[in-house]
């Protein structure tokens, strides 16, 4: 098998199992309240590129983490990542109506569920990374616990989409956009990586910094090629509706940089992130090719 | 000092130091996102009775638990009460626009303001209980923290509000009416009893059953008195405008019981309350005063 079909094999595996446990641990939507169950199950099932929870397992094989333990993280990082996205396509947010191929939450099930399946799936998040066990020191899963609460939050993501709303409209210059990306996009992928390497062995505070420094290159490639793929959507397709970034007159990596700067811009945030690999030995082998998934990826 | 006295006293410290401390750790609205942080500390500081933190307080008295620990999960509990008012507030859900005597959280920062705040207050509440030290037993933290994810849930809080949704305008029976309340107002209050407890030394099977027995009793009371409470501003005080339950036209107590049906079955299940903690010794003082208190209160 050459190494890209691998590399397909292992996250397409990795997605398949994430899906049943989802599919198995979601709850039913036969039991009451059904419409609410049915609008949390429909914001996570069959759902993205689930790229957190591959980024958790790949973290979980650098440091030899117990597959169980990376299974609950993945799907709790996955609930947060989903909610998000929930609220995010509000009318008094995004006002989206079109997701993953499928009608948002709250065209499909109403607003007010759409809201209530976004609070009860962060919930859920919490309530599975403290009733399953993920570590022998209920210590380290304490802190497991903080620190997917700490990147959900107001200094986390939450915080990134406030900054986004309070920018819109308005020049940002290039250190403003980055810290609200390290923020909003930035935190779950970092908290996903930290979290997947602290099910496993202990690190050295020095593979602490380098991974680290995986994470944060990497958060920001994935920002910078969203806003080049928004950008050339726009660019490439003549006739299409403009991109939905220029259209909502957001700050993007492709707008203050110039398309072709940004891509590059992507290219050495890659580099960057595969020497923060180095350290380590052959275990990095799934980040190094989940960042070049990353960065080479058209859609 | 006479006993009204003496519980006012108790209950005037616990609310003072319970500010305190969400002053100092709710995010300063100094720091970045600045509009955020202001809408959390307005939807949390300086607000309500403070019912759940009592009854954190109250039960941590009966186990005999650190009050460090009690003013971590009182202010936890909050947070969650307090996020869930915000998001029941907004225009999707109930649309109001005072919530003690102040604009509520959208009409002040504006909804997508408000949405963010909700969600970031409960990720709050969940980095608070897992960073602080509450327990000697790691393990034992982990289940307060699994304790208050079930209740704020789509089998808690969360399913109670979706319950309370998908009845609105047909017609509940009785025991409908209770499954939703043993949910939407019951969850948290029975979550508060408990956590306070298990802050403390270990409960017996048997007085775990009885503490159960007084919250689920209490929960139930603190509804039914609200639903009086909510029809009498309507009976008594002719020509204002009709009590919010029924102009909503939401099943009630009141308005499936009848008045005073309601208030006798508030009677009972305060009754029934004290009965439960009949097992424990004087340490129960504060619970029979703050079911008192509840079932009491003029508003």
């Amino acid at each position: 098998m050459n190494p890209p079909d691998d590399f397909r094999r292992w996250s397409q595996e990795i997605a398949h199992s994430l899906e049943d446990f989802l599919q198995r641990h979601l709850p039913p939507p036969e039991i009451a309240p059904r419409r609410l169950h049915e609008a949390m199950r429909h914001a996570v099932l069959d759902g993205g590129k689930r790229v957190r929870p591959l980024l958790v397992f790949a973290a979980g094989e650098l440091a030899e983490a117990p597959k169980d333990a990376l299974q609950v993280v993945a799907a709790s990082v996955e609930l947060i990542h989903a909610y998000s996205l929930v609220h995010d396509d509000l009318p008094a947010m995004d006002n989206d109506v079109l997701r993953r191929g499928k009608p948002t939450c709250h065209v499909q099930f109403g607003e007010a569920h759409a809201l209530l399946a976004g609070d009860t799936l962060q919930s859920l998040a919490f309530q599975w990374l403290s009733e399953f066990p993920l570590h022998p020191d209920a210590r380290r899963q304490l802190s497991l616990i903080r620190q997917l609460a700490l990147a959900s939050g107001s200094r986390g993501m939450g915080g990134g989409q406030a900054m986004d709303l309070e920018n819109t409209g308005s020049t940002l210059t290039l250190p403003e956009l980055e810290a609200m990306h390290l923020k909003k996009t930035g935190a779950l992928i970092r908290a996903a990586i930290l979290m997947g390497a602290h099910c496993g062995r202990p690190l050295s505070n020095e593979e602490e910094r380098h991974l680290t420094g995986y994470a944060n290159a990497l958060g920001l490639a994935y920002q910078v090629v969203d806003d080049v793929l928004d950008a050339e959507a726009d660019t490439v397709t003549l006739g299409k509706t403009a991109g939905k970034d220029a259209a909502a007159n957001k700050a993007t990596y492709a707008g203050i940089m110039g398309l072709k700067q940004a891509k590059d811009f992507s290219r050495e945030l890659l580099r960057t992130a595969r020497e923060s690999l180095e350290t380590f030995g052959p275990r990095r082998q799934r980040l190094e090719e989940l960042a070049d998934f990353i960065v080479n990826r058209r859609s």
